[in-house]
């Protein structure tokens, strides 16, 4: 009989519970993971709570990193006892939008994202990952597990948004929002050489970790008009680039306002609501003042891993403060909680497998 | 007392007529253009209709061709009597967006567009030229008058939405929308190299312009929903590039839906109404879809315009045939009539001043 | 016993003859086409008079088309009996480079070049494809055998020449040799909207070709300096991108000089020979000139594949001028042999296999 | 009769003095500046021994700030007594290769290089600024003058050779010679994202300035094979991207070998001598390895010296550590001879003008 696994999961809509299953067989490309260290994500609740339609028991998570417990025979280059990390977007690499170059976009719109959404997630005692030879990175020495696990997602989104945003060298960039994509945007923006970093945030404990991670301006909305602070900031210009934390129309419509013509808005956020998103025609200059609207999901695969690794490792960036709670495997539940209600100053928390 | 040339200006919104005004004089950097053809267009209108808020006795137009009849003391490299190409953009090339390559914002959005906006227009005897030596452009003997002025605006802005579309070699582009701007996209997406382009219209003789111009496909939208036309001629991807050239909701949603993940929407239109346009959040990979969004404003300059001329001058496009009707400078009101109603199957009327 | 099927091998150094082998098996993830047409490359003898080291009873060619005859089981949306086109260059789209975007350079520089390198190449009966769902292409039944299969090399070789030269919308264009490389690159070059394609070539014939295939002007280098003649059709200035189609030090020399500042010089051809290529020092603005050389092999895959064939398909390009002579499978010895003495106005030799 | 200052000219190839002159007069579009600080180059020295021709009396030295004394009549936005940074390259902004983007190549190849070479440079008590509109720079209270004059060419060209260089967030760069240029690229490729920012350098006490300015790993050509290490450093696949700050072809080679596939060579040094600099054949990829060379020169312009002077002010870099030396404007001849010798450790010799 196969071997059993614990693993927590959607039941169904706003039902969650921890569910034994089997352990996963690798097929050929393919390799199983055993957990060590995981994080739980907004999105995590966003699908609980029916984001992305129905699901039964399935296994909610997409933050994760763990040994190598059993390889697929195509899979070259690794042992069973690798410590690894796998990003949260899994790509085959092959498919037609991947050799686009649209990874995360793997065979159609999102199609990247596997875990907990077309297959089970992470939290589980041990998880399948595809595509194993490209999507399981080495996890280096120096850097704990539960440091190297903020690559997954937190770093790669959040630096993606500064990636997408053609700042220049020296230039000008406000990042809207500072839960943990936003705060990684703002160490990215900073990592990429941007002169001035405007950060806004509501929250009093977010705005001082964007601070800590390279804001040189922190602006809290309810004290004034964010947009209007920008303008002052930048000579009335605004800035050269705006990055979108939130994924919620007004922070949407201030990236817009808060960028010169000529400028770029990246899009880090998930748009989980609503028909449309709407794009302020004015401030747009009427379809024709030269601002380029950029999106894109969290990019995957072993190089980009290694590059965030790297970044940890040779002391570019610690996101350890983004670690505000830890939790036993076994409380997953509370920590799904908490991130749900944003109580107790949460940002993310850590969850520890085994021992 | 200074000479006088008849003028055909905006009284205030929604009046016309013909006024009296003394020839311009140049500055030092600028010059004066003796009128021998122009265009009129869709953007006339709405500037008449307030579109740009209020005006009095502001000279119309900004699509001509014409004689150097004076030039400033530091323009070098022009004679009187040069033949000459103005773009309706006329950036200084030296401010702070001028700069950052974003000429159209000259100084602020759509800075750059000075003709019957901040300054008279070119439906006069003369018209004046700012920064001359980069605004003026020398007309090839081949090219005849009624065909370089349709680099002005149309060639520049239309192919802008193709230049701005990252159409790969051999992808698939839809343009949305076949009024000259859009014809001019079409014929800019087949000359970078567009494998599939499908045009949609909704008037027929637009249709068969576009099929003259390189469209594969034209399709009516009201013979059914143009999206899921596009989608089925792609095998349900949607195309690497769509253009927007008319301005408005409807076919910029479409744009948005028709482009598949990683793909990019460029916007050639103006967005004359609203407050907001609205992107459709599924389509948009609820804001991680790997779309872009460009947008842009009739690029400008001498270098543009010898680029222009050059693809007319090597027999690469030619605009002739969206000259629909042609009037002396005295009838230009019926022009401009014509172009608020779109009667007579109307695409762009010439205008041809003097004998 | 292994049902056998007929090579052609390269025996040793300048060494050639046919040779019975096993008909190849697939493994998980490849195919084994049944070869119906082939080309003869002048890279073939390069690689037999030892360009790349000794080999022993290495199958030669690398550009061909088939039938599906064998499927691994893990390639999915294919069957037996499909005509394919197989690229060149056979990444597995997983490596580090290939991540990178640089599938050519699959794993090491250019390691995505594995026909008749590090493997049996199209010269047999049947040939294996390595990651066969990225590299299997369904040809259109519009696109005879015959046509398809210049995709494989000539047509993707030629357009990177002419995509990676950063070609403004009517910009000015040199193609250094017209070769089927060379004469790919014009075709290219047209197709991507340079408004003067300038073609430079020894050859009568091939400079008729290059006439055909969309050269504006045609330089015979015998008959006067090319670069000069470049540099007085440009006003002095030089083109906005050369392409090098010849892999030689005069060809190269030649585009850094008649490329203007700011401009593109792209490399498409190989260079076999010396230890070094000189770049001419003053023509580079002694290092600081703006000048960007970029070179590049191949590209395959799919994607890379289907944009070659819808060209073809849409009427973009018709390579079939390019097959000067046509053999049959037991013939391809005499192909080869006329490759590398470039006899009778030899450009490619199209091999048929089969009854 | 006008007013005289005194000036330090280049009297002929190899013989400087100094010499009194005319304080310049502005024409309509033109400032004139008095000096307060400059720094010597060691292009300087190359122009003394008759790199660009024979001079008669030209002013020499291109890196200065001062306060604006003087201005044409069509100079907006400044005053006489605004403290102002200058570019060592003051393009027109309106020329073909300005509207282009090149702006370096202001006219024809580095003709944005005026100062020292086709008129009077900065080492005066006044000098005199073309197109000052876009040329002239407000310095922030906060950046002391000899702080400031940095910006005109060792941030701006050590920055462009950083920027150039196609870094990928969290890649590798290795940046060959630590000069006051690579010492900046250094700084620079840290600011743009690095990951692993490896200094190749002789002289130990740059060695020392190039960790201070952000390498992370520093190699002494003399104690073994620099490329060798590099390839060590990175796995043996070699560096995203090399930098050139020399202009020599031995680092120039070496940069081509260091460099994976795909990667990109920037060069930020000046190639002064030889008919042609070597691209290694092998390394290279045979002209198919996808490695991008790029080359540049110190961009200028307002809006670059403002984004330069933005990094001061916000602590992102602090170019002081360069000045080795401190001379009165009297004693620039030794300054030069410093420049010319190497001695003493210098590394840039600072010139301060008036009391």
């Amino acid at each position: 009989m196969a071997p059993m696994m614990k693993s927590f999961v959607m039941k169904g809509i706003g039902e969650v519970g921890f569910l034994d299953k089997p352990v996963p067989e690798p097929g050929p490309n393919d390799a199983i993971v055993k957990t060590t260290r995981a994080l739980v994500c907004t999105s995590d609740v966003h699908t609980l709570r029916g984001g992305i339609g129905e699901r039964t028991d399935l296994t909610l998570g997409h933050e994760a990193v763990g040994i190598v417990a059993k390889l697929g025979g195509g899979v070259k280059g690794f042992r069973e006892g690798d410590r690894v990390l796998v990003g949260a977007i899994t790509p085959d690499f092959t498919c037609e939008n991947c050799q686009r170059g649209h990874t995360s976009q793997c065979q159609h719109t999102l199609g990247g994202w596997r875990f907990a959404n077309v297959k089970d997630g992470v939290f589980a005692e041990y998880f399948h990952v595809n595509d194993a030879q490209a999507n399981l990175t080495p996890i280096p020495e120096s850097i704990p597990d539960e440091v190297a696990v903020y690559c997954a997602d937190m770093l790669s989104t959040g630096f993606m948004g500064a990636e997408h945003a053609a700042i220049p060298l020296g230039g000008t960039v406000a990042v809207f929002a500072q839960g943990p994509v936003g705060l990684m945007a703002t160490a990215g923006a900073r990592l990429m050489g941007a002169g001035l970093v405007i950060a806004v945030e509501g929250i009093a404990d977010r705005r001082e970790l964007a601070r800590h991670f390279g804001a040189d301006v922190v602006l809290d909305p309810s004290e004034g008009d964010a947009v209007e602070e920008v303008l002052r900031l930048t000579g009335g210009t605004g800035v050269d680039s705006a990055i979108e934390c939130l994924g919620a129309q007004a922070t949407f419509e201030a990236c817009v306002k808060a960028t010169r013509p000529g400028g770029t808005v990246s899009v880090a956020g998930y748009f989980g609501h609503g028909d449309s998103v709407a794009i302020p025609r004015l401030a747009w200059g009427a379809g024709m003042g030269d601002k380029t609207i950029r999106t894109g999901l969290c990019p995957g695969g072993s190089v980009r891993m290694r590059r965030m690794l790297r970044l940890i490792e040779m002391g570019r960036v610690d996101p350890s403060p983004l670690t505000t709670h830890r939790f036993r495997f076994e409380e997953v539940g509370r920590a799904l909680h908490l991130m749900e209600t944003k109580e107790e100053g949460i940002i993310k928390p850590l969850i520890t497998f085994g021992a």
